[in-house]
């Protein structure tokens, strides 16, 4: 399978680029606005693998030729980010999946909250700027991204993952299950989206009240 | 410390109500809008503890009467039930810290959603209708009452807690902590109380959605 990561040199898509290289077969490319930047990039992660004995091509484009022939798309851009890039990569989306872990969050009174967009959640907004027929999945919202990012650092984490497209879940679910330490959990519809998306804030006030640093999150 | 549980007939006072008299010294009072059911549930819970070789002495009084003189009210109402249970007791409360465990949820397109009152979150909720002085401490929203309630089994939670009053959290924390297989989490204050009583509705569909049971959470 070949996942493209747009906005893949950000820190969200360096943990993801790595440990899919690392853990599975499949194909990662990395997508920026600067496809100069996205080579250079995805050169890094080759020579982070490689430092570590681990072989693996990882190829760099603008995001538009990332996303074009992907299966699965991961829009690791901030959530403001999030229609336009979805439009700059729409012409190359067939029998695609796009992934969204994007939130949207304010500080309230000394905290941070949950403060999602008029659709609902990001992952609405998300669904919302696709283009018909292509399935849109949140996942990826509750990563620890320097945790993630940390080849040395073993996970213990639960991945929730929403939508409404049966298929384009277990997709995503599957990929997520390849990651050595995560384990992807099915959070229900579109609709149960603000939730999980809610857990981000959550986790970070968790983190700077009680001194715990790269929280994730487990279910049992 | 003297603990009453209001309406703690119920799954969440069970569970509470076994532990806090198995694992800790403090007492524990059940309060119900019926003395006869509270006194008939304190004998009950009295009689699973000495099946398993515990003396404890758990009493029952009408819901005015457990709070008179406790130290820490924890209110296992439902939300709708919340602002009434309030004014019953709010004679007796001098020097006391109110918990509320309560969450507001609605179905939606096939999931549970977090469904909050006009005043934010249902802790919110509580703080208005608490009288000048009293703390609210929003706590135990996240546990899975049937596991709570089954001394069999071992917990291995995580308990957010919530609020603006320092030390009105901390007594509740500590008596959190001292919940065999349970640690207190301090999750901000009271701004930041949605994410954590958002997270009830998530861990029902994570739950229903991957035949998963009495799911709690641990933040790691």
């Amino acid at each position: 399978m070949r996942i493209a990561l747009c906005g893949g040199t950000g820190d969200i898509g360096t943990g993801l680029a790595l440990r899919w290289t690392r853990d599975t077969p499949h194909e990662v490319v990395i997508g920026s606005r600067d496809p100069e930047k996205a080579r250079e990039h995805a050169e890094n992660y080759e020579d982070e693998l490689d430092d570590r004995g681990i072989e693996g091509e990882i190829n760099g484009f603008d995001n538009a030729m990332a996303a074009d022939r992907a299966d699965v798309v991961v829009l690791c851009v901030p959530a403001y980010h999030l229609a336009d890039t979805i439009e700059s990569i729409a012409d190359g989306l067939d029998d695609t999946v796009l992934v969204s872990p994007a939130v949207g969050m304010k500080n309230q009174d000394g905290a941070m909250t949950y403060n999602p967009p008029s659709a609902g959640s990001v992952t609405a907004l998300a669904a919302g700027a696709a283009p018909d027929g292509v399935p849109v999945v949140g996942a990826f919202h509750n990563l620890a991204a320097g945790r993630l990012a940390d080849l040395d650092a073993d996970l213990d984490w639960d991945v929730l993952v929403v939508g409404d497209d049966a298929d384009a879940k277990s997709t995503v679910e599957d990929l997520t299950n390849e990651i050595e330490g995560i384990r992807a959990l099915d959070a229900g519809p579109l609709a149960a989206a603000p939730e999980v998306e809610g857990l981000t804030p959550l986790l970070i006030n968790l983190a700077s009240n009680n001194d715990l640093h790269d929280l994730g999150v487990q279910f049992h």
